[in-house]
């Protein structure tokens, strides 16, 4: 990411406010920062906008609503896990628990990324419409891939409680934070998860 | 629960708001409501004490701070865990996987158990005192005793990752509603999450 900074400082002039690809980059970053600081309910277009320093109407001009703000924004957050699947889904099919395991353990123990997906996660589990934008995500551009590299019938079922037993260790160790789960090493998690993962998407 | 509606009704007279087991009880009630209405940030002991008809000052006479009234009112979400474990930990060790699987789930495919359970676990996902709480609570009256049942030296991580995987399959069943596994039979859950469970309990 390049900084950017010098930029941001106070309200930028209305040549840098009009249309363009800066702009709605300035908007994401100013959208990522204000739903991660206040969660979902509390963060709003015009707080988003006036972080910016553009009108709320260039806002809603470039994403349309607050939950499509917030899509637009958890896809960014999401960036490395569109382009994730592939390490998940390139390889052989027995080792596809542990690389599923390593990818989903990767964001989490890397404090850049673990942060903004703490905040969606937070927000998704207090409003139904960022439920539904975390739903939706997941799903496409997660979950679905996984399961059409496993091929089974029932292949998205496996691969949601798959990734149930990752999403319940990462809500106890980083979340809830309970011992000896929250200290444990990283690598004797996957070495325990990994097996699990892997008979959820290909066991019998 | 016994109906004591019409003693709700308006504040009470003083000598129904003096000390007793039954004023305990009604701040417990009013406590369970507005922390299951409002989360725990937004909860306050005034808005508890007004619920119940009683001064603040009772309420914390009672049970001290804010994070010790929730503590008091998630313990009373949990009373059925607080039973819960013997029939975890009362049986053969080759079906516990199962007997937990189906503890849980039944907690959660009650609604009468679903609410509060949703409303603590809103609290904990998003403050650090109420998941403090929640962390006691669950590692003292639940893993630890399943922990005990398993008697193996590592026992505590392991009740840990068998917990993670029920913990991960409500978060995307009950919480972010993810298909096909929010429409899954619970049966069919059980069948598949049943034996993962058991194997982070006993397995090599």
């Amino acid at each position: 990411m390049t900084d950017t900074a010098p930029r941001r400082r106070g309200r930028p002039s209305r040549a840098q406010a009009t249309e363009g690809p800066d702009t709605r980059e300035r908007i994401l970053r100013a959208a990522r920062e204000e739903f991660s600081e206040r969660g979902y309910e509390k963060a709003s277009v015009r707080g988003i906008a006036k972080a910016a320093g553009v009108d709320s109407a260039l806002v809603h001009h470039y994403f349309g609503t607050k939950e499509q703000v917030f899509e637009a924004a958890v896809e960014v957050v999401f960036a490395p896990a569109l382009k994730a699947p592939e390490t998940i889904t390139e390889g052989p099919l027995d080792g596809v628990g542990e690389r599923f395991a390593r990818f989903l353990f990767g964001v989490w123990e890397n404090p850049a990324t673990r942060t903004p997906l703490l905040a969606v996660v937070r927000s998704a589990v207090n409003n139904e419409a960022a439920a539904a934008v975390f739903r939706r995500l997941v799903s496409t551009q997660l979950l679905r891939r996984v399961a059409g590299h496993v091929g089974a019938p029932d292949a998205e079922l496996r691969a949601e409680l798959a990734a149930a037993q990752l999403v319940g260790v990462a809500m106890m160790r980083y979340v809830i934070k309970l011992e000896p789960l929250a200290s444990a090493d990283v690598e004797q998690i996957i070495a325990r998860v990994a097996p699990v993962v892997q008979w959820h998407l290909t066991g019998p």
